[in-house]
């Protein structure tokens, strides 16, 4: 497996914090722009999970790229979770995103938090934290994808 | 049309300037990752279109927001471009982009210094700025996309 090197990142972007924008044309593109913040954000969140689960090398430099690409991206996807995209574009998301609103609010946060700690351990490239706080971030991935995505 | 609060970003993310990682399991997560990635720069830089076509009123804080998106979101998709994709995952991406590599390098790089122009300006507020970054950016995505994307 090839390890190329990762998107040079900052570590001022650990502070980004407020909601994303949401102002769609239509239902669809609001979907699609979830699933798509969602996947990039995935990707380089697995890049981790790799490294600290021995599948492949660990770089502390590439860990904290990714660990800040995966922080930036964890505040993106919530914004598309509107009004009138429960369906379309073959969305997983569960009517319950919408129903129990403030609970979904509240894991979506509790992921935001858990990147954001991830990110900070990151950029420190101490191994053993950041596989901590991967360990901790990805039960908040799965908790929220358990609850509000179907299979 | 909402305007809704963007994403709050920050100045450093202007300098983020490196390739991005590229280490995909099989070709369609690449393809999906490059989409994905695409899909959210380019819902941000629309927002900015809109501001600056007049279809949305002019916001110096969200146009500031959407632009370091932007910037930050230009540096990722082309980690996906690599062997192997050229066909999968409904992509519209040409044979010329595997090609003639050093073209398309050369048109992503022209897009990442135009986005890059754009949110040094956006982060200055000033709508005239703004309009004449947003259109040079334009330019770029609009002739990488007449060149290497299929209709």
């Amino acid at each position: 497996m090839k390890l190329l090197t990762a998107v040079a990142t900052c570590a001022a972007c650990i502070v980004i914090a407020s909601p994303a924008s949401a102002q769609f044309q239509k239902p669809d593109d609001a979907i699609a722009y979830r699933q798509g913040a969602m996947n990039v954000m995935g990707e380089h969140f697995g890049r981790i999970g790799a490294m600290v689960n021995n599948k492949a090398p660990f770089d502390a430099k590439l860990a904290a790229e990714n660990a800040a690409v995966v922080a930036f991206m964890s505040k993106l996807p919530f914004a598309g979770f509107i009004e009138g995209t429960e369906k379309g574009h073959d969305t997983k998301a569960k009517p319950a995103i919408w129903k129990e609103a403030d609970k979904f609010k509240a894991a979506a946060t509790k992921m935001q938090e858990d990147v954001a700690k991830l990110n900070t351990v990151a950029q420190g490239g101490n191994m053993d934290e950041i596989k901590a706080a991967f360990g901790e971030a990805g039960k908040s991935c799965k908790a929220c994808h358990d609850e509000y995505r179907a299979k």
